[in-house]
């Protein structure tokens, strides 16, 4: 069977993507992980930094998003599998916004985040189709999606 | 010309939509507009109302989420337009979700925010053909496309 | 608001078309039922019938089959919502197939059966947007996603 | 040529699939084949064992179809060719449910039944492009599909 | 119902569009046709009328089936339905080339022709979700996928 | 047969889109046309007239192409059939961009300029299903497409 | 670059494959070669040999078509570029329904044929990017477009 | 994760797509570069030295847009990124035309080119998401985007 391409998307200030990575890993799955570029910094000045610097901060991060977008929208197309986390912090609008587009592409979808945020994500977990809520179960989920293995 | 179809997701806690449909009446517009259902209880309530009391919170809203997306996805579908609004309140995740969905169905979409969210829009923001700050703004766009006319 | 158009696929023989068109009616929703031909015999012997008997029940079947997917094919694409019912009786392959097609095509779902089924429906009912026991559950959708209502 | 993806839809209590594999190992044929998780236990309970234990037997059914939905939904696409068994037991709607995705998707098709089901399968059977009653017609369809040789 | 589209495609020497039309008006049938300009002289020169004579019979062809293919294939498009008939003359690859559009664009197909040709269209048969022999058996079939009625 | 939809893209400063309109007028045509809005100033400015003034003249720009497309873009893919103009002056890169959306969008394309820039337009002819050299071609192809008779 | 895969559809009496095939080989291009089974008698069999003979031939074609149809319809959807040959002799609508296929899937289309039946094949040739005589001129045409060279 | 494609579309008398080729190499980046034929003569007089000449330079033309477009299809749909260069000559209507496919097609697009052509350009630029004026600007987009690098 080809290989496995997942997408995680969404919240970049904890280690969320090392512990499904490492949990796959070690599982041995045949798993190819893409994700946003998650340094904050460059993530946030990639666009002026290349194309020029602005006056005005709304257009600094025009640049900035339409840069990313570059690279987002191409792994999310590629993706079989799109995980969105959503964290403690943060409005995290474009972790939403992935998860809109991933489930208008028809990708199947996972979430991943706190029962705190339930009924804030009511629309987007209804069209997941797992709501995980630590990273260990979205390697579970992979682990019997790719292999057919229950813990 | 045939009648535009203009769907207005997002924020239900403010008067922005009668704002923007009164505009466009007052402007003679051939707009038919559209929309989530904007009562909060109902909208909360309708999956277990319909189908059954839950005991989990989280299935109660399973069902809600689901009615509410038979709706929502036909009228996102239908629309010409997709006028997304961010309000000051709430994380409003489902609004930033109709607007993944729209960019990925290929609609023309207009955000409605005020800038104190431009930098964590700004993903949304760049998939938009329009950033708007107040509802007469939106109306101002629709009769320049729908009518060919400025302010 | 434009009609919406709802197809109700599935069991032929009780009266839950009646029960859903009629409680439509009565609501005054703005909807428009279609559905497959629902005389069995007319259905099981159309083809024959029009383009020639045949020795074998197979190509009897296949004819017959061939003539009632122009119909079926044709209302399902053009449907905003889809019904499925699954009765008490008969394999009812034809739904399940049906609402696979409905699936693929994006289409919002709503299955309609009783609890003894639960378990052998579970991937279909996973697709669907609501899983309703009564036809009067589906009329309160209806009403609900066409007017903003709750009962 | 590239190798062709197969993918075996349907019942999981008798040795058809691996009838198929071994028939097309032996023929030598460039086809690799994929599947549900076939192990009837693991596919029922793979949602609650990863994602938590559920009251209600709907709702744990509900977590495991979205868990399998995964796999499947992604292994339909990436097919060339669908294949779906149906048995002698069982409703097997979950057959009908992919065979109508297949359809929808334009994939080509392959039903495999016995005789006593051509009539309750006459619209999934008309959506197919053969109609097989062995595993190893199967294989010799593949065998004539992909290298172009008779039996 | 809405008013189905039925695009009548391929031989124009003989009445039998005409045929089909009375016979669905005679049966009260909410049936719009539509076909290519059936003038064969017209649709041979209309390019070169329009755009200008040319030298050479290929390029004069070449115009023709341009301005002619503006029409077809935005009629095709719009159909529900395609019926497709071969004659007892002539090559009428144009009418294969349109089923084959009509069989990508999944659109369900019905062709009519006499057996003798069965062998030569085994393959657009294939496509079909009907093989007609006369024109009322076309009728027949709207009838019946229209109105639900038999002969 | 229902109303056809011809959008007329491109040059804005000669009186083309005026003489197809009457033209189709004049034939009794059952043809609704659209267009970009033409009013040159108005098209430039839109957007930073309704969504506030910019510093650089590339994001004044940037906020009226965007306004712009909102309208371009619902018009072009509502339309059944897409005629281009590419004028004497300016380089009119918007008029080709329209056009390899339309090609992209399988929409019937007419290419309507002089002689001159057949060579610099060669790409975009070979795209399109007829050339025209005068509005009046233009209304004598819809003529015959609409109605199929010949001048 | 990767390699280029072309579909060669249509006449199988003549040796215009391996023509083609081993042009391609002697200019060394990265091309990988499908097409139909050619082997007529197996063609026209395959059905009625592994699904069970037919009294009628028209199921027998039925199902030999379907048969051919899982080989035919994956290797033209996998295909960049399809080349379809149209005989001196036979109807060959199979190759035309081919045509139609490929050109509804948006695939570059180049046909090859003698200049007899070019008014015959004018609405195929006019959806066709080259029109070849000769099997060396299809071998020209691959070499410039994978390779840039000219003869 | 695999190679990224990017096809350089545009503009062919200046050094623009070495200067890129060469800077990603240096770069070390996984990406496939493609482009249509740079050969200015080639390309032009292609169609007509494979297929015969013609007498009229339109025709010449159209034969040598017809096989270029092959190949340019091809590699503008394989594209993951699509770069149009607009240069300070030329009208460059293909360029604008590539870009607008691009877009139809979901492409992320980056345009390349001179302040000067800003205003002609700003409905191009508007469908980007990223205008670049050198092209050393595009390679250190492409860092970025493949391996989250800035400079």
């Amino acid at each position: 069977m080809a290989t496995w391409t997942v997408y995680l998307s969404g919240e970049i200030h904890t280690d969320w993507r090392e512990r499904i990575e490492r949990g796959a890993a070690d599982a041995g799955l045949d798993v190819a992980f893409s994700s946003p570029v998650t340094d904050h910094a460059a993530s946030d000045d990639c666009g002026a930094a290349i194309l020029g610097a602005q006056d005005r901060k709304f257009w600094h991060d025009h640049l900035g998003a339409g840069v990313n977008a570059i690279r987002t929208r191409t792994l999310l197309e590629r993706a079989d599998v799109v995980v969105v986390r959503f964290g403690e912090q943060y409005r995290q609008w474009n972790a939403a916004f992935d998860a809109g587009q991933a489930a208008a592409l028809g990708k199947p979808l996972i979430t991943l985040h706190p029962p705190e945020h339930d009924h804030a994500l009511k629309e987007v977990d209804r069209a997941a189709l797992a709501v995980a809520r630590e990273p260990e179960q979205v390697v579970a989920i992979l682990r019997y999606v790719v292999d057919g293995r229950l813990p």
